[in-house]
């Protein structure tokens, strides 16, 4: 027989899962802003946000009364622990997608500029929440790994997206603004992409009572 | 008679506010690489991020034993669920002060450029981190919503620093990567700024158990 804890903490993954699947529309519909620059994209994630930061609160709550009524020890409770924690990471991702739908907003005022490397961050970025929301839902330590692996690349990615503007920037004073607008972009993506591997690694600590954040070792 | 988990309880406040004041060295130094050009404290910066990681992970252990061992509830909890949340945002802070240390490495090496409202951004930043520990360590909700409120200031801090340095970039196409570097520490202060306003968005629900994040109400 099930026990009613497990109900609820069945009912806590699926709230931070719904949540998390709100906070990949919102960097999907964000990136769209600046790619296709399609402005109309920008209130939708507005109003994404608002339904995030319910959750957040939520979730906050949700956690803190099952440890309160069920006093979870183990797995248990580093699901809840983990919980906390990835709640706190998606809000972040959904403030990040506000970022960059906003700087978006801006950029279609203006004449096209290069994107560069950014489709390709958006990809690296986008691939790596899903894969972590979907590491967290299965508890699915090797996807948890695959993750954080990726971020090297998204870091480069930043970096060469840094280098080519600013070359770009010092040919042309004209693109000085929205070279910078795009830099930050690029930075929000490199965030996104962190909150990702926070996540897996909770995922991962989660599954197997092991912290490897800050470790060397090999993952 | 104290019973043994207030003691331990006591513990994990001073953990917290060891590692607190480890973050407030490090942005301090890191600062230094920046307006004085004093290269030689970025190795300092590095250090304290070795011992920050190393609070972080244990910080966590501690607080989900606590959880395990004396199944808290009402304050007890609130404290031992703000303490995850403010160690996770500590952590971010000593990332951030070792950015500013990196990025203030390679600006000792250029020419001296404008630091515009840096100064004045490091004041305010260092100020809310400082209080938001204070408030943590009394359980003082005033100076934590005297913290919440001063995140505007940052925050019109750094636009203004923004405005000014694409203005210089676009008259002078050679301090176009410095200046680059110095909206990145401008930003980098900015969320310095942000984690405290989160650490006094957690000591206000520790003691009042009221979530006032994402609200409008008047703090």
């Amino acid at each position: 027989m099930k026990r009613h804890f497990d109900t609820d903490l069945e009912d806590l993954r699926g709230r931070l899962l719904r949540m998390g699947g709100l906070c990949e529309e919102m960097v999907q519909h964000a990136v769209k802003v600046v790619v296709e620059r399609d402005v109309s994209r920008l209130a939708a994630v507005q109003g994404w946000e608002r339904q995030v930061n319910a959750l957040h609160i939520e979730i906050d709550e949700v956690c803190l009364r099952l440890i309160a009524l069920h006093q979870p020890a183990a797995g248990d409770l580093r699901l809840i622990a983990a919980a906390i924690k990835i709640n706190s990471d998606l809000e972040r991702v959904g403030d990040q997608a506000v970022n960059i739908a906003e700087t978006g907003g801006y950029l279609c005022k203006e004449p096209l500029i290069k994107l560069g490397d950014i489709p390709r961050m958006v990809e690296v970025a986008a691939g790596m929440l899903k894969d972590s929301l979907d590491a967290f839902a299965r508890g699915d330590v090797e996807l948890a790994r695959d993750v954080i692996k990726r971020d090297d690349e998204e870091d480069r990615l930043k970096s060469q997206t840094f280098n080519e503007l600013v070359t770009l920037m010092q040919r042309d004073a004209s693109a000085i603004q929205r070279g910078m607008d795009i830099i930050l972009i690029a930075r929000n993506l490199e965030r996104i992409a962190d909150h990702a591997t926070n996540i897996a690694e909770d995922v991962i600590f989660m599954v197997l009572g092991k912290d490897i954040r800050h470790s060397s070792e090999e993952i």
